[in-house]
């Protein structure tokens, strides 16, 4: 058997938000790549062999066929996005977009993600769990924030659709399952609809029953 | 009296490492702006004035003449860069160095800055000095993946000095106001004095003798 040369390997779990803004971009830009499945929920990005590829054990990466490796998964995007319609080109609206990246790291994620991650992946008798109510106290900031922009606006990356739209799309579509009410936010359940509606739109795998019932239970 | 028009206006914290890296990349590229201090350990950006500048509540953020705004340090950097020497024009280096810049506020200043922070702004018998020695040790392990790199490569924004490198320096420069030692990374710190070395480079301000009294003896 000979393997096809593909141009890019993603390794990246594949319920991971991170991750799957990866996977939804080279979708919608009906890329090629090979993707390496690596459980970080269990210590995988742990490895000396993941190590050796990003020093940070985190997942996604991207390695490109000679070997050279990009990490951080908005860095990623805006890599893949570059000369495609989901960047823009006007230098401010770049900077807006990557405003909102920059938010979703820092104001976003470390809440809405984190209290997914333990609501599906911690223990249930895990002393983590007292870490919810502080998070999605911070996670209800964060909509607050993109629920006042979207009055105004329709997207995060400028005048269309794009990446910044793509970074908070992953971990806010599947808020609920860190026990995070979307309720009072109608512009962001609004906003998530017209990203379902892109063309080549892909929505994360579903997680293991196991995992789903943990969450079912936490939320 | 007639206010001289300027192109820019920061609103910061002077001895806000994020606020710093704004003010040390207009210096090094001569920029004229107007420096509009906001005390953000006290509240001052949850006034609703400075709320309707950044309803995230966080400086820095920069206003254009024309009243337009840009929230997130790194987004900032990175518009302030474009077109300079301080951002590459290699499209993989720029994503390196978008890279560094999403490590730096995902894995790197939500523990040195905090730590900081804690050390100096939250009151002595504050229960958050708690969370010392996790930050400490996260600190640690960011200050490690940076020794890794800095091992085989002189900057964090490819093959120059440029923005990933004004963004670590930040609180990489001030980690032992939270009690963070560089003893143990000797390259991180070489690269400490190889950015204090480049032109036009100006120091954090001072904290004022109150908060370097706590600093001194919480660390």
């Amino acid at each position: 058997m000979v393997q096809e040369r593909v141009p890019l390997t993603v390794h990246g779990m594949s319920v991971s938000g991170n991750c799957h803004k990866v996977r939804l971009l080279l979708e919608q830009l009906g890329s090629r790549y090979r993707w390496e499945e690596v459980d970080s929920a269990h210590g995988q990005t742990h490895t000396p062999e993941f190590l050796a590829l990003n020093p940070n054990a985190k997942v996604p990466l991207i390695v490109r066929d000679d070997g050279r490796v990009l990490t951080e998964s908005n860095a990623i995007l805006f890599w893949l996005a570059e000369g495609t319609p989901y960047l823009p080109t006007d230098g401010w609206e770049r900077a807006q977009t990557l405003s909102w990246m920059f938010f979703e790291q820092y104001s976003h994620e470390p809440y809405l993600a984190v209290a997914r991650f333990i609501c599906g992946w911690a223990a249930p008798g895990s002393s983590r769990h007292a870490e919810l109510p502080r998070l999605r106290e911070r996670s209800h900031a964060a909509l607050a924030v993109m629920e006042q922009h979207l009055r105004q606006a329709a997207w995060f990356s400028g005048s269309a659709y794009g990446i910044a739209d793509i970074a908070l799309f992953a971990y806010t579509d599947v808020a609920a399952d860190g026990g995070v009410s979307l309720e009072p936010f109608p512009e962001v359940r609004g906003w998530l609809q017209r990203v379902r509606s892109q063309a080549r739109f892909v929505a994360m795998p579903a997680v293991t029953p196991e995992v789903r019932a943990r969450m079912d239970a936490a939320a």
